[in-house]
């Protein structure tokens, strides 16, 4: 029986000392000149955008794996290459597990009935990459899931993760604008759509056998940073949940913000950081690095979010 | 400039004379035994799975083609394949291209930003498939998105497909018992939070440059069969909307019902049937015919159920 989720990402958040998740959204255009070089160079069985992807990720990988806990993989930007994106992606799954990264797979599925169930199998189940001897197998240990179908949408990836001591994460609210336009919709009561999903989280994440030892379920939530005001409510609906925070900088979210969505005993969140780490020599403060030095650029980044986390779950610690 | 696609779509309905999409699900476990022993023999390149996937999509194009206008493709089982079950999709849409069908790609994606954007391309946009001489391109005529995070998620869609004359179908309301989990929550008025989606989809049909010579959007929505009594008001809140029906059969809608979602002059909807017709040697009424005589039966249903619902049109025409 594999350890449980949550039991198993709050240990790696304890051993790394930072609830941070490094998100990898591998965009062709937006990658190091010399990442896309060496790919035109080796494309090896995959398409070029697939392979500069993949070995834009491992670098990635190599820099952050000793300061972070976890990596969240956007599917979408490997399906964007093509079927060999898929393969890229599995490749950096599984290059993530070497680096001892706990792997969520941001690939917000949902369907219903065997529909839902062959999702659930394709990103919670072992792939077989590679070929021959090289032949290997792959599993990430959580995915993301939209809420919109209920729980029909989401028992299956429950179903699945609980087998595999794997995690789900439902997507209850989004950063961005019109998010306002179906989750903020109103009842006769002033409830939101959006707490009438995190309340049926709640029941769900409390099902028989989805609870760990470290009293979180397997099944936790994505709550951003950018609602600042309703981030205490969402963690008072699912105490059992990990919370996955996106949001933070360039959509808005302060580290403040964040660490409302934790505990006050400093637990029960992590905080997601993509695009400001990842493609950190783009950002005025690094700037100074240069694109060519890409990779002390992302060093400098990954290091500065979590000090700033840190500093700002101890604020907050001092304050409650 | 490519023609528009709910154009294109209503010429095919019209040259088949149905409305009807059939829905390529590909479950190995489903599979009949013919197709797992030829893709067991033949992987050439692809996991057995993906081959036999393969196998079985190009075999029901064959049988159905000269019978109805379109295709739907659920990603969900190609996926469940592992890398090489994706090359087996582009494949199967590539052979339904060629047998003159539309092919509608059903992703249920949506996501934000650059991420949505992603998606739409990777599912919208020009995809390689084969190598050397065989390599060829492959796109998919139209999409099927999930509404969660408003306008956001679903305009990366509509802006690639506005160029690429294809089309976006929302998913309004869905079939399964838990629909009603959020689908159904209910405002200070009554209404329903589908109810504001599909006021919101007309909306975003009817931006500049979405509506057809024919009248009908580029975006249109899943609209099932198995709530008749909310078809009525679904249709009228997306005039200008072609609506993808599914729900017939097996998940308890009637023919009858999912006439409620055409328009008075029998025009508007495409019923869509997977399942029924793709496994139909498992069916009672089929199951004479034996799993070796599969393409029998699946020819038979896709007849039956081409004049259930032309039998089913007939009478809501005479009753209007």
């Amino acid at each position: 029986m594999a350890k449980h989720f949550a039991d198993r990402m709050l240990d790696a958040v304890e051993e790394k000392q930072a609830p941070l998740c490094v998100g990898l959204d591998p965009m062709y255009e937006r990658l190091p000149k010399q990442i896309r070089e060496i790919a035109s160079k080796s494309p090896g069985g995959l398409s070029e955008q697939a392979a500069a992807a993949k070995e834009f990720c491992q670098s990635v990988i190599d820099i952050v794996a000793e300061h972070v806990p976890c990596v969240k993989l956007q599917t979408a930007c490997f399906e964007r290459c093509g079927p060999s994106g898929m393969h890229a992606y599995f490749e950096v799954a599984d290059y993530a597990h070497e680096a001892n990264l706990v792997v969520i797979s941001d690939v917000k599925r949902a369907d219903i009935g065997s529909t839902a169930e062959a999702y659930a199998a394709a990103h919670l189940e072992e792939v077989f990459i590679g070929e021959g001897d090289d032949e290997h197998i792959v599993t990430v240990d959580a995915v993301t899931v939209n809420p919109y179908f209920g729980i029909d949408g989401v028992q299956p990836f429950i179903d699945v993760a609980k087998q595999g001591g794997q995690g789900v994460f439902v997507v209850v609210r989004t950063t961005n604008p019109s998010a306002i336009d179906f989750q903020d919709l109103k009842d006769d009561e002033g409830r939101r759509v959006f707490e009438h999903v995190a309340e049926r989280v709640n029941d769900w994440a409390n099902q028989a056998g989805c609870v760990g030892d470290s009293g979180y379920s397997l099944l936790g939530a994505v709550v951003p940073a950018t609602y600042p005001e309703d981030t205490k409510l969402l963690r008072e609906l699912m105490p059992n949940s990990l919370l996955l925070v996106p949001g933070v900088g360039a959509q808005g979210g302060t580290f403040a913000d964040a660490a409302i969505a934790f505990h006050e005993d400093g637990w029960g969140g992590i905080v997601t950081a993509s695009r400001s780490i990842i493609y950190a020599w783009e950002r005025p403060e690094y700037e100074h690095l240069g694109e060519v030095n890409w990779e002390d650029a992302i060093e400098a980044a990954v290091l500065n979010t979590k000090a700033n986390l840190a500093e700002a779950l101890a604020l907050r610690a001092a304050s409650v």
